[in-house]
């Protein structure tokens, strides 16, 4: 029996565990990647385990969230990411560098390897054929130290791809197009694998906008196969000894099969609040746009670079849209400088603001009150722009770029111009010299840490009796975002959990973070795919200091599981959904530790209704007892005190 | 008898009054400008006069300071301003076009006009041999609306330059020698009119650079002659119409000589937490640096820009310096993109920050805790680079650079490469395409306001009994930004005074606030050059609208003087400068409000002392009334209605 590309780089890395979908499978990992909003947090943890260096392959640690640097707290995050870096072994990316998705695939992304990385969006190495997962810092933290990573294994789902693309359509299209199939849920439990006639007319950062944002339909991840483009893109990075061929066999068996034709794919656009929430451009035409923001690790490279150049040159951008750029790395500024297009961009009247995450997360360029923003990234969800009001609209750069100048949301292939073709560089410009390599005397490296890089606090383990109130109680979809904020205001507090707390649920209701500390902590209630979107493990962090017990959901986004499992919060399914109607807030629940199982239902009590309710626990023996005792460093600790 | 540059364009502007220094001269203004951070209040104010449109020749808001929009603040108070403009016949420059006085210094300064701005740096233009004086937002609110500006004629200082600077040493060197002699409040009450055969061998921008630094002194403004130099900037510029010959006579009389020879001077250094806390590079060389910062309106020209990519070519930002460069403006921006010096900058390692404020300002781009910053900027003030800990020394473009590649603070002279000539182009490119031209349909335009930009609060007449607390007492040389810091996090509220006055001399005394809303206000007490530094109107606005009666102080920097009297603050001297000893905080003082004279000194009595000491008022008898009437703003109301 044939296998498919995932499978196969699976294979090579299997420590325990069989590839039948639902199983839970042990992976080694060869790479780690860490942003500095996710990374200090990861690093304080891989501290904790007192090793003196990592056992990875390759592990870089990149700045590319928080570069505001609003006051002490963003650049002492940096300091201690650095130190760290040259202490233990792992390749520093210096702010300025660039967006570590973007920067990893230029790099160190290779097809056949294994990459777990502290951010959601690490799927986008799978346009160059490598398993690329994001996970919690602390998963992440635990691959540096050597241990192996837990997947439940995926479907996977064969997206067959024919014809190519029109002009004026692009990448982001398609995985709008997959969004607007199967929803932001359509992809849990599964893996996306590109295959097909098409794959081969796209380039190395097309695929990878597609693989980025395919984490928006809670994939475990995306993956292409590695070809002839791959091995060009791995030449023209001065990595072609890195390339192997790989391509799914021809009866490799596959869960189900989505069929895209290229050829006839239009512009897409996301509308608020969600990534698919995706309609035709058509129906948007000529409404008023206030800002629009290029870039981002969906699409950012210098493929997106010229073709927003392309749409701009000679023209301006309107007097009613402020417009800004983030380009995707140092490499792709020096190749947009080399070229003529950062000329362009800048005489078309674009800011050009850092090479980071940026705008994508709130951290700056936050559009006016009501204001209409079009993006270029991957997630629209409520506040994340900066604030409650601000619309956010997720288009391709060519959308965006033809919206600028127009001052509407606009159709580039009505713009009356020549068609834009990406001719990769032969070569690129090579320029490692912001990539600090890690210290050749580990020892003498002190570790500088700010006054807000706090030491995690501690996590006692679950109680016998877990009673309390039903603190909040959300509908579908609930993202990170919703229950930890990142932004301007929210991120320069990642390394300090008493503070960070203060804002959980915020942009929901702002008096959770009273009411959970005079109650003492309590339950969650969650609809449908609770906890999607951002990796961030301080979304459940957060709610652990504030004594969170329990989440009871109707489903939960694969990543935030895993990080309610890690930090000791027990996740629960309505075994029924319509008892989701019944639990009211403030609702006292009750449930006797000693019942739980992970075998079938058992009971929760509502003091309040004088009732009960049947749920699930949708974890493994292992996960469960990692919840009992407090979460994963307790058990790691205890592991390792038990095998000294 | 012959006339200074100075008392030329005066005198073809005078409206009242003599020029006779400390005499009070009403002076016509033909040019104003704001920034966004005073700009918001300075339209709201002159909203509250109820013109159609700007009387002057030319207005121009510019969008520099607040660009972090970390919410939705920022980009409202943009929109605001863009839809005054707009309204009210008004030049509006985009956020991305540029810092306003290097935008102003390339598109609009003039020779023998006269120039006012909501920003301490206005001085800038007198580079190019203009009257460019700071002021309140109120003032210039006023000059929009024709009123002409009052200033005390101050002293002619004449700055005999001779020579031509060495290589490696530029003009930001000239003016902290300036600083150095004479300190940060040596200029006074003054004017430093540069002349001398030195003069011609400096450039527009380096004049500019030595000019916009003067504010440092405390001077009124600093000025230069009109020279061939000046019309082949404007001819370069496109301009040289604007042109005009101005050279102080040979006859002129000054109130002092400062001789500066050049060629003999060396790279300079203003350690924290003052501009003139100067020393030559020798006695710091060494010293380990955290932070490099190129730019700001002191030093971002094209000729600082191309000097520093001179240095870093083919070098690399040392390992252990975060080095960043905000270019001045989209025209040095463009220049530097065609000429390769952007490109040079970006593989140094140099991070690229938007054109803009920003990191002088605290809007981002802090040092780490107990970081040392490089800063080519003008102002090292406690807390401005975003927080306490971080120390600000002041240098030049070329000591920036060679400390940026070193690690250390370092000698340009020493690196052993190629000095540095800047050839001014023959043409500038020159796009204006994001300055916004007045709307020709005014009558149309509706002015949007977000929900931060709050109304001015009222503002009571001075009361008969002024009796109160001394809530805080200062030392010499507080500034505006320990009055009212700046930065990320309060900027944004700087069109809403109730928000703002919370952080009311916050890094000095967080207690401030609180105990100001507890009592209801009382007296400030100061030591010498109270106020100095920017020319935020806030500094004034807040403690008045926190009850503020009255500070007393052994002096007072000059655009906070009357800033104090446009808010109806009372402003007082010791009489005695010993007398200052003699009181303490929480002394109860009072002040019977028929007793206030300009003409000598009167009682305050100290209750808690059972004494009283004598003061006097430093006013006007029109600017007594002005505070009595509880400000401005009242006044002008007054008398526009007795005039109806």
């Amino acid at each position: 029996m044939g296998y498919t590309v995932f499978e196969k780089v699976l294979r090579s890395h299997i420590v325990s565990g069989e590839l039948v979908p639902g199983k839970r499978v042990k992976v080694k990992i060869d790479q780690t990647l860490t942003q500095d909003a996710t990374g200090t947090m990861a690093y304080l943890q891989f501290e904790a385990m007192g090793l003196p260096k990592v056992k990875t392959e390759l592990s870089v640690s990149y700045v590319d969230h928080n570069m505001i640097q609003g006051d002490f707290k963003n650049p002492d995050d940096h300091r201690y990411l650095q130190d760290i870096a040259a202490k233990y072994g792992i390749l520093f990316s210096r702010p300025g560098n660039g967006i570590c998705h973007q920067v990893h695939l230029e790099r160190f992304a290779a097809p056949g390897k294994t990459l777990l990385g502290s951010d959601s969006h690490t799927p986008t190495a799978g346009g160059i054929g490598m398993v690329a997962m994001g996970a919690g810092g602390l998963d992440v933290a635990l691959a540096m130290a050597g241990e192996p990573f837990t997947i439940t294994m995926p479907k996977i789902v064969r997206v067959l791809l024919a014809g190519e693309l029109p002009p004026f359509v692009s990448a982001k299209d398609v995985i709008l197009e997959v969004l607007r199939r199967i929803s932001v849920k359509g992809g849990v439990g599964k893996v996306l694998e590109y295959t097909g006639p098409g794959v081969k007319s796209l380039s190395i950062p097309d695929r990878a906008t597609i693989a980025n944002m395919g984490a928006e339909t809670g994939a475990t991840t995306s993956i292409f196969p590695s070809d002839e483009v791959t091995r060009q893109w791995l030449r023209a990075q001065a990595r072609e000894h890195q390339w192997v061929l790989l391509e799914a066999d021809a009866d490799a068996s596959w869960s189900e099969t989505i069929e895209i034709n290229l050829s006839e794919l239009t512009p897409m656009v996301a509308q608020p609040f969600q990534p698919d929430n995706v309609v035709p451009i058509e129906e948007l035409e000529g409404i008023k746009v206030d800002q629009v923001m290029f870039g981002s690790c969906t699409n950012s490279s210098l493929r997106d670079i010229l073709s927003i150049a392309h749409i701009l040159a000679g023209k301006r951008v309107h007097p009613s849209v402020d417009a800004g750029i983030s380009p995707g790395s140092r490499q792709v500024m020096l190749e947009s400088c080399a070229c003529g297009a950062m000329d362009e961009l800048i005489s078309a009247g674009v800011r050009i603001l850092e090479s980071s995450c940026g705008a994508c997360i709130g951290m700056g360029f936050a559009p006016p009150t009501e204001g209409v923003s079009l993006r270029t990234i991957n997630r629209n969800f409520f506040g994340r722009c900066g604030h409650a009001s601000g619309k956010v609209f997720l288009v391709s750069p060519e959308v965006a770029a033809a919206s600028a100048i127009t001052g509407r949301i606009a159709d580039p292939r009505k713009l009356g111009i020549e068609p834009f073709e990406f001719r990769q560089p032969e070569q690129f410009i090579i320029d490692d010299s912001m990539i600090i390599a890690p210290s050749a005397e580990p020892e003498k490296i002190e570790i500088r840490r700010g006054p807000n890089i706090a030491p995690l606090p501690e996590m006692p383990p679950l109680p016998e009796s877990i009673e309390g109130e039903i603190l909040i109680k959300v509908e579908d979809n609930i993202t990170t975002d919703h229950i930890m904020p990142a932004g301007a205001k929210i991120l320069p507090l990642r390394s300090n959990i008493p503070e960070i707390s203060k804002h959980t649920f915020e942009v929901l209701d702002p008096t959770f973070y009273h009411r959970a500390r005079e109650k003492g902590g309590g339950f969650i209630v969650g609809g449908e795919n609770y906890g999607q979107g951002s990796s961030r493990e301080h979304a459940a962090l957060a709610p652990r200091y504030l004594g969170i017990k329990a989440v009871i959901a109707k489903s939960f986004a694969r990543i935030h599981l895993a990080n309610l499992v890690n930090f000791g919060i027990l996740p629960l399914l309505f075994h029924k959904a319509e008892d989701y109607e019944k639990v009211d807030p403030q609702d006292v629940l009750h449930i006797d530790a000693s019942t739980i199982t992970t075998d079938g239902p058992f009971e929760v009590h509502n003091r309040s209704k004088n009732g009960s309710f049947l749920v699930t626990c949708p974890l493994s023996e292992e996960d469960l007892t990692i919840v009992k005792m407090g979460g994963k460093l307790n058990y790691i600790k205890e592991k390792n005190k038990s095998n000294a």
